[in-house]
């Protein structure tokens, strides 16, 4: 069943003990270039530097014993892969990632430290699943999908839920949207809590099938996204899908400059690290998308994970 | 007088309005790397990003509204400048910075775009002070120099007093010396308000001035310092050396690998952007100098204004 406020307060019951209860942070300089006061969730603060640890340990703390006992599994490069590693490693069961061969070792490393078991397949999406079969079929592992599961939604609407137990009377929130997971649990906790807030959706312009497939009312694929905010680049879940299109009013995208320019703004003036999917959201007050105008904004930073070494306003990408 | 918990109590009520609270953030992975309980007072994310402000706002605010109207003047091209342009700026005076020609064109933009009036000046400590002296005779401007000034040491006092308010039973403080206000004002706050608590200052070795005046027992003079901590240049003033000398238990040395490796790790691991100067106690842990295996350690990050066009773990310096 779709969860309710009562699924999120029990997620972050559940969660407690091992998630951070991350700051929301301000920056004056921030509010006057964009003319709102926003309000800034820091996610990137998480424990593996993103959001993505509350849905993925809400999830593996749900599972009953025997099912936890069997393992996870999920196949993924990104934040969610060290995140469901962590989580697992917090209860005491395995976690089986699924990785491609190609991501980048950085990634893989950080996954193994969290005592993952790594199966390496070729990148792409049929031998991904494939192998992830092969792990359950073997183990008998739980699959933890990244935001299509309703676990995972309601642990992610626990960021949500602290932004507006610290600050009550936000107008508006933004998330990003990618596959859904992040932004269909933040409009059930800011929309049961704030019956009258406004849910607002950020995308890549590059990257945005949510956009169009609330227009055209059914889930459009992602097709060839091309954008530097590569935790987005997945379309919409069969579960995130109806939840977003009932509560938030819209998906506003965003172009490319305006996604490294809001991430270089919050570097360099607000002293947090995002990675590009979290300056989405940024993005969109940057570019002006919206009339927000001296209404008080809600933003979820979603994550911190970037490259040092390769920073979007140095290199060419 | 030298200030007492009494006056640093009296700061925080005075930039109680226009200062941050800034977090206090930990980092598993921090702790587990160096084998403390390690909590970050993160300055970084105070206004203008450093501590500067707090010790600039308690000054400005502690004039008398004649005094006040003739406005203030220091020769600063680091956090001191931007600092008090900020907080004449909100107290509505004139801020006068003389900066020397060499600064970097982003800082004087910084600190022109906070309203003061910049006068440039050869780079030289004479023609720095020959300037200020000029502005003092024009204007009647207050001079506010960066560490060596009561008023100074006491609102940079008011970090440790607000961390100690969040983290009561810290065995150790670790705070970076430059000129040394940010130690005396730590000192103060720490050993007043818990008698048992250990301050310790961190230095790099290759300015490692306080180091050599505490063991000499006389202020020795910062000769041809060479470090990337490029806030930690200075030497220690008449005021702060017998603070520190009082209250301080030692200074202990980084080496400059030792402050970019902690600077990259903070960057990585905890995702928030400290400058050089910030790492330099981080890089005191981070080589385990002392042994301070278990202990709850608490550390003041001092700032985060740092080029992102020129990182140390990407060009060479």
């Amino acid at each position: 069943m779709v969860p309710t406020l009562v699924d999120i307060r029990g997620a972050a019951e559940r969660i407690r003990p091992y998630a951070h209860r991350t700051p929301v942070w301000t920056c004056a300089s921030l509010d006057l270039q964009v003319g709102a006061q926003v309000f800034l969730k820091c996610e990137n603060l998480q424990r593996v530097g993103a959001f993505k640890f509350r849905g993925a340990c809400n999830a593996v703390f749900a599972l009953g014993d025997r099912e936890a006992a069997r393992g996870v599994v999920a196949h993924s490069s990104g934040n969610h892969a060290q995140a469901l590693a962590l989580a697992a490693q917090l209860r005491g069961v395995a976690a089986h990632i699924v990785m491609p061969s190609n991501a980048p070792a950085v990634k893989k490393a950080a996954v193994a430290g969290y005592g993952a078991r790594i199966t390496t397949c070729e990148p792409t999406l049929a031998a991904r699943e494939a192998a992830q079969a092969r792990v359950v079929a073997a183990t008998g592992a739980t699959i933890i999908h990244p935001y299509n599961d309703y676990r995972v939604i309601a642990g992610q609407g626990t960021a949500a839920l602290e932004l507006l137990e610290d600050v009550p009377d936000l107008d508006v929130i933004l998330a990003p949207v990618g596959g859904g997971g992040l932004l269909s649990g933040t409009a059930i906790a800011a929309r049961e809590l704030c019956p009258g807030i406004r849910v607002i959706g950020a995308e890549p312009e590059q990257a945005d099938d949510a956009f169009r497939s609330l227009a055209a009312g059914r889930i459009l694929p992602s097709l060839d996204p091309h954008t530097i905010a590569d935790g987005l680049l997945t379309g919409l879940g069969e579960l995130t899908f109806p939840i977003i299109q009932e509560r938030v009013e819209r998906i506003v995208t965003v172009s490319e400059a305006g996604i490294v320019a809001a991430m270089q703004f919050v570097w360099e003036r607000a002293k947090l690290i995002i990675e590009p999917s979290a300056a989405v959201p940024v993005g969109l007050l940057w570019e002006r998308k919206l009339d927000l105008a001296g209404l008080r904004v809600g933003v979820i930073l979603s994550g911190g994970n970037v490259d040092l070494e390769q920073l979007p306003w140095q290199e060419p990408y």
